[in-house]
């Protein structure tokens, strides 16, 4: 197998989260920078448009066609308050052995709970799109994503989709990918090539996150696209292993959502190939979108990484690695540059895993923080220093068994507040 | 019975959250307002004095002297990296059947993470301090709060033992309660008389808060004195009993600290009460002191009471008030009056709890939120002023049964990280 790799993460604006302030001069710049550069893979086109629900008039339209029909995998928000689009997709996606054509998200309105009048808003933006289309309705899925309990628009997304339609071609993933903000900052697209046997696939993914980011579910909104043929059964393996390595493994802010979902369709237009090549490609392209989403996390500057090891079992590892990566202390000392660290102590030692403070070592970025019950002799100069990278990796290792497991988070910052404490106003 | 209430809740400093603010003469001047107003219980001194661990010069070292002997029952933090006075004061308390003598705290490092070191350096304090005093050395306790990992000064401690036992008198329980501070900025104590058969006690208690606060076991360093007399195993019952109602039921941050404690003494000087009547009265005194922890909680501006009703089991309860108390999402939103009250329904949904989004109502200070699967009709207007308040009561009926629970916790402000972003530095 041979995989060459792609990555988009292309910064719109770092001067503000909000979508007011990204022009669309911005935008179409960027798009026009990227949008040949990552095609959709065979069998889909994509695109997006801004229907109205968004007030700075941002894109809040995205929609992916299969025009030859794609089957889907799909995971779901455990919350269980859900969105009226997850209730319906997921009912669509379980009573089916067929094909599906389209997958419509807006973004600005979650459309979760509305009650009644949110499943009839959902249904009647499918069946306009289905009827567009000239398909099915049953073959169409939706998801939405921002404000909870406020109504869906649905005639202003109803009025926009010739134009969602027109919009969409092999070139226009950027489009959907922007479409699909809503804190967000930065496109978030990744995709890996496939060899075998002289025949190529593409996997292809866009992602939106910043907020309410917790592995309790996939977390996010996810597309993975690949040309590659897979029964459903195989396609649902394929996409539980991949989000159980990649979103379910990153924390934000420890909120999950009504309306998360990844979704992974395959065209077949590329034939078959191997599953234990498709996995691979497949996680890497759920990890680097993961990845993305915690590197534009609301607020965010710098990436951490928590890596536990010598764990005595899988479970403590990820137990302690995430207790770690969710601790508002160990985030905020990360934020200010501090190496207090004997908050990723303390966070260990609330983890519900049997740590032993005595055999338990810290490290950051390689330094020694703590070991044998003692600091270490570390001086605090280089531990500044360390702290104030971009990138922190804090390494702990248990010495309690071969069990290991990793985490992503980001620093928590004043700019999370500003940007969370006045969403809908 | 009767019961008179007086709560002491000063307010130290608004303008900022660092103890190098607070100049001496402020401090002076508050102590002179205050420090008659509190006294001891009879049977207890208390004072506090600056030993120079705290780089500003404030306060740092806390004493309670209980000259004729005091019973004593405590609980001590969950996390499994304990600081070193805890385990010896733990270990002390526990291999004792009788009565202690003095508790010292000093504040500005937390004698956790420090090795063997660490026990030496405690075992220091309390043996010069026990020296000092003329008693036995396991009749003397103590704890620390602070900073994690760096060890503790404990010769500056031993050159201060005589002016802090010089400072200590009936009426020093201010001192006492202002050297305890790490972030705090605002004294923390609450009283309650009771009576009984023409014979009074109080119930006096002082604690320190202000961040890593949340329930899993007592948070924070809360001291609460009586000068009733109780045997060990009825003050072990009373203690429990009131912590479980007031110190596990807050969260500021969600982190535990290595260092949580309460402990409860009692003297006997005022003779013999019912446990039926110290019960209330100890229980409102942790109560007040825990509302207080909330209130000064790092950078909060507001009080968020959450108050579950309806659920099928008190557990049920428990979890969806904690859950909904501990999101970020919810308590930036009350920071920012923004009422999106679509994230307490998504972290109702999202607790672990059955709910069920048809049947649960959400209401903010009496005002409907959600009812009945939507949105209430509540103007948007009205809502913003019930979040513009500053104590805000979230109601959530499950209406799947007759439990019920409360959890108390603080917004999210861009302060709190500012606190916690450069608490070393």
């Amino acid at each position: 197998m041979r995989e060459t790799s792609t990555t988009r993460d292309i910064e719109l604006n770092t001067s503000s989260k909000k979508g007011t302030d990204l022009t669309n001069a911005t935008l179409i710049a960027n798009n026009n920078q990227t949008a040949s550069a990552v095609p959709c893979p065979r069998g889909f086109i994509a695109g997006g448009t801004a229907c109205g629900i968004k007030a700075s008039g941002a894109d809040d339209l995205a929609l992916i066609v299969c025009p030859n029909g794609a089957t889907v995998a799909a995971m779901f928000t455990r919350n269980l308050v859900k969105a009226a689009p997850i209730v319906i997709s997921h009912k669509k996606i379980g009573e089916s052995h067929g094909q599906f054509r389209a997958l419509v998200i807006n973004s600005g309105c979650a459309n979760a709970a509305t009650g009644e009048q949110g499943f009839d808003a959902a249904d009647a933006v499918m069946d306009a799109l289905a009827a567009r289309l000239d398909v099915a309705s049953d073959q169409v899925l939706m998801n939405s994503t921002g404000v909870i309990g406020e109504q869906l628009p649905f005639d202003r997304i109803v009025d926009a989709l010739p134009a969602l339609v027109d919009s969409c071609s092999a070139e226009g993933l950027t489009l959907a990918a922007r479409a699909i903000h809503t804190t967000d900052t930065r496109l978030k697209m990744a995709e890996r090539t496939v060899t075998h046997a002289g025949r190529t696939c593409r996997v292809v993914g866009i992602a939106k996150g910043a907020g309410m980011i917790h592995p309790n579910m996939a977390t996010t909104i996810g597309v993975i696209m690949t040309d590659a043929q897979a029964p459903a059964g195989m396609l649902d393996r394929l996409l539980r292993s991949a989000v159980d390595r990649s979103f379910h493994r990153i924390t934000v802010d420890g909120d999950t959502s009504t309306n998360d979902s990844v979704f992974l369709m395959a065209s077949g237009e590329a034939g078959e190939f191997p599953e234990e090549m498709l996995e691979p490609a497949i996680t890497q392209v759920a990890r680097e979108l993961a990845e993305m989403v915690v590197r534009d996390g609301e607020g965010a500057c710098k990436l951490i990484r928590v890596r536990v090891s010598g764990a005595a079992t899988p479970n403590d590892a990820l137990q302690v690695a995430q207790t770690v990566a969710s601790s508002l202390l160990v985030r905020t000392s990360v934020a200010g540059g501090d190496p207090n660290w004997g908050r990723i102590l303390a966070a260990a030692g609330r983890s519900g895993v049997s740590i032993d403070p005595q055999t338990i070592a810290l490290r950051v970025n390689d330094l020694p923080l703590f070991a044998d019950g003692t600091p270490a002799a570390t001086p605090k100069r280089a531990l500044e220093s360390a702290y104030a990278a971009d990138d922190i990796t804090l390494d702990i290792d248990l010495h309690q068994g071969d069990a290991s497991d990793e985490f992503l988070t980001c620093d928590l910052t004043e700019q999370y507040v500003r940007v969370n404490a006045d969403y809908t106003s």
